[in-house]
């Protein structure tokens, strides 16, 4: 931590940061600058968080110097997470595609896509039964119903299963049903079910929320590991920016990025980061081109009749025909599909 | 709504739009432009959301002529809603200041800013007890204890109580404990937790989401209004931007965008607004004069020593004389404190 | 600046980063944390930019610790820069009001428009002649004949005159007919032209840019000055964001912010920082609650016939109105109209 | 253009619209709902704006149908434009790079670079001579010997060359000495500059404004095109966002969403994207599988001399590196390089 005090801190109040730096039990190293004065604090741990010196009179600033998580930096753990789940190894040189509907709508819908994306080459099937939706009038999902449906098509197909899990009352039911624990965007600062995904044992995947940073990210994360559960990946699915013509701006950068400051295995989901069917074929091959481990594509045998997300989803035959193009871009990035 | 057609629509896609339509209930008008075919569709209801129409083909965009919120809009109530709570009216012409401590941190603390924000004319004492933080490091909040010491304050000074309530389980407790529920940014869409809000019998303080729009604040509390609970306040408590002078922009508009669009009362919150307590002053000067109906507004004996927030936080005296500036503002506006 | 290194630098790169410091005429002190290694470097100038460390071998990031504007800040020149004008004192306690049609249209709109603002207290009298416009295809101003009009309703009435100026070529004409030179949002980062109007002897209204930081915006400021012109205004008129209810997302928290850290007069804009005429007298009392020095608002005899921003512009009567609700608001922070 | 009407218009309002709608030559259709009236309104070109209803009594909102852009667009043009130069076809199959330094420094570096660049497969150098700097106490550029460097190094090569102009007056003079003129993201709204390079006969590079919408870059473009120069490149260059650990967020859709609407080239700009050499290469990579015709890309022979963008620099070994990755990405998606 690096504590810049204002133009003009008195002595005082300088010796007064000292010695808070040192109750808490790190070293003041002082570096007096022609026009101000700085105070780096050297220690051990994470529990120095900026905002508390922030009120302290006389700072001007505080900047922080570590990241703010741990168990999910690169620090930490050098080498990449590797999820492995009934022969899928999520993180590894195997590019792993979920795909599926947006909604589970009923046996019928649930049951083609599954066989279709199965064929096509994907490893999991995706389908949401508890929907976060904006509207108290709109469709909310199937519920229980819903997850029963999913987990036959997995079953069935031998496909693994992830669906979101909105509330911690609900985790014991989802996790029940489906393989992998989703935490939807608007959800990653609910702590309580950060808490509750942290001391389960099933592998979550993490959504980055509309804004969040990088960082909030990997704190999001860092909720999960500290609670015992070392099975997280994230996924970045488009943030929200002043651009209209997309539904959210894919953060390319982000594949990279999160990759370079964590061993966790990031996904993308080109579907919610367009919010158009047009541009997620695009988009996908750009996040496997970039160093995605995964994918995770909504798919629908007639997109037209979607009770939800409709717009971005691929029918069947053009999720096949991307599954073949994807397959060049992977072996040119040393991956394997 | 309107649906465009893209340029080259067949007759047969719109055709197949029309039939869609009034399938839905709605009736359709086409208008047949230069370059693009326009469909109306008029009828009564919100089920019909521009997501449906959104995946049919040929359907360019779809553009929604009704707002999506009915209880909370001005067109279903034209008269202000005022929560009357204690002798306090929030959405009068009284101008309600909610203060306090952003943590509760022992009875002390809390009392004596309790008495202070009293005497200095607040209606409303403010205190955390559950704390959503970025970080599991650092301090999460003293729970149940501190709830009972916040009751406690608000007791002994007569003020009306507000703190966070982070999930559905909390609830009751909460509501045992203080006058009324606030629904923290982060927890914005959490639609479980709007859902249990709705049905409680408390008056909820629900605030806007780091990058919430004015209509999804909106219909976040329509959540709540549609489950049954009207007693619903909104609060600006600035957005999430490119800016980092500050730790949020303070979105003035909100004020009279929110008036403009709905009959609830709108709560402007300067601390979380600026992030910089130098700042807190003129932006609650700025917000009481484009017509807030309350404030909320950190406080804390010594923010030096507060464990959260201490940067944003005001003293007792500068709080004090925040209050004696805010009179004149608020006559002038015709308001009073 | 604060050069922070990476986890695992060598001494060689640690070695080679405090000579190339010594070598730009700094001082470097080093602080070796726990798990990191951060050098402070110490000395005069703002030629040291963090962009020249950024790309040093074993370089994580670079912190700038001083502002990097000189002549514009607080720690320059503390008291507060006042621009007198013709009887006007900008900056000063005197609160200016600068109103008038977003384009000139023709003689009878300018000068009807001159004296009803002039009657209701405006000091300034606004009026575009050269229009930044987002198509080729609409209206581009009346160029000289416009600023012929705007130059003879301020002699008529004694207002002064403010209109935009686009390129440097452009600039003598319109230094001739108008007594401040406004330097739009678009071209706030127009090198040529901020250089230019270093070099003029005319006072600027130097507008924030859609995107740009408070420091962006003083650095733009900072190039005026430096090239010699002392009498710059800057001016908040809403920043883009995600909200797309308003045309711009006004930024309250600027006010105090540049106030705080620059000595230069803060004007308002809350045409375009709203875009709707019914939200402009809400944002403009804020303004001048938050401490505004003055405010530019768009006003037109008839905004349904305006050629351009008739839907943020108000009525002559509406404006009317706006200044004597706004007498109450100065008298409460100790301005005067 | 669609017009929707208040709640509760008046028969007169909707009229005067009708009229209104009539007089600009425009066909008016009415569609009356239950809440709202809408007006669509039909017609040639592109002279009806919405901000010319905007203002119009009884007016909600209007909604553009049309796209604001014609020649720009897929509707005008359906094939690709391709802009053939010295054997590069930008915009054809043959994916195009540029490379070479932020700033012309000194012919020693500029060589050294036109070299490495051309002999990695690069087709076009790119150099600053004019540099658009956000400090007045920053290097401006070498100005007209850094031209005439970069001329010396294109010749030398038979590389085409690429360098930003920055305002009318360069404009001959840069000409003189580049093949591409490039109009840099601060002055994408700098009119009178687009009007130039419209009249100019050079191939212009022109990249998206840090806050620029797609459709606002597209109409940038329109200028240049109205102005009679249909060789326009239009570049994605990173948008501004939240988001702090890269320089800018690189907006991948934008690729295929101005391919979708626009037959002007696309070129990415993954240095400027990032701002972080380590995660340029991925970015890179990415855009090329989601489909852009070319890269422009800084590249240094020694990052850490550089005196501008050294942290996103690439060195001559690791550009040519990705050179090679770059070909099985063009590849697996139907491009050379």
């Amino acid at each position: 931590m690096v504590i810049v005090m204002k133009h003009g801190a008195t002595s005082q109040q300088i010796g007064e940061a000292i010695q808070r730096i040192e109750a808490l039990g790190y070293q003041a190293h002082v570096v007096r600058g022609v026009e101000r004065t700085i105070i780096g604090a050297v220690g051990n741990g994470r529990t120095f968080t900026p905002d508390i010196a922030d009120g302290w009179d006389g700072v001007e600033q505080v900047v922080r110097i570590l990241k703010p998580f741990k168990l999910a930096s690169r620090d930490f753990q050098q080498e990449d997470t590797v999820i492995a789940l009934n022969g899928s190894r999520i993180g590894s040189d195997q590019l792993v595609v979920m795909a599926g509907p947006c909604s589970v709508e009923d046996r019928c819908q649930i049951m083609e896509t599954a066989q279709a994306v199965k064929e096509a080459g994907a490893k999991v099937l995706r389908g949401g039964a508890f929907k976060p939706r904006s509207s108290p009038y709109s469709f909310q999902g199937m519920g229980e119903a819903g997850l029963e449906l999913l987990h036959e098509a997995g079953q069935e197909t031998g496909l693994l299963t992830v669906t979101e899990v909105m509330s911690v009352e609900q985790m014991p039911l989802v996790a029940r049903h489906a393989d992998i624990l989703q935490i939807g965007a608007r959800n990653m600062q609910n702590y309580p079910l950060l808490h509750a995904a942290g001391e389960s044992q099933h592998p979550v995947l993490l959504k980055r929320g509309m804004s969040a940073t990088l960082e909030e990210l990997l704190m999001a994360a860092e909720y999960i590991l500290s609670h015992g559960n070392r099975r997280v990946m994230v996924c970045e699915r488009g943030i929200r920016t002043f651009e209209t013509y997309t539904r959210n701006t894919f953060d390319l950068n982000a594949i990279p990025a999160l990759q370079e400051q964590s061993h966790l295995p990031v996904i993308a989901d080109p579907s919610h980061g367009t919010g158009k069917a047009a541009l997620v074929g695009a988009v996908a091959k750009g996040a496997v081109a970039a160093g995605a481990s995964g994918l995770l594509i909504e798919v629908h045998p007639n997109p037209a009749k979607a009770v939800s997300d409709g717009a971005q989803s691929l029918t069947l035959e053009a999720f096949s025909k991307l599954m073949g193009e994807l397959k060049g871009i992977a072996v040119a990035v040393g991956k394997r599909l």
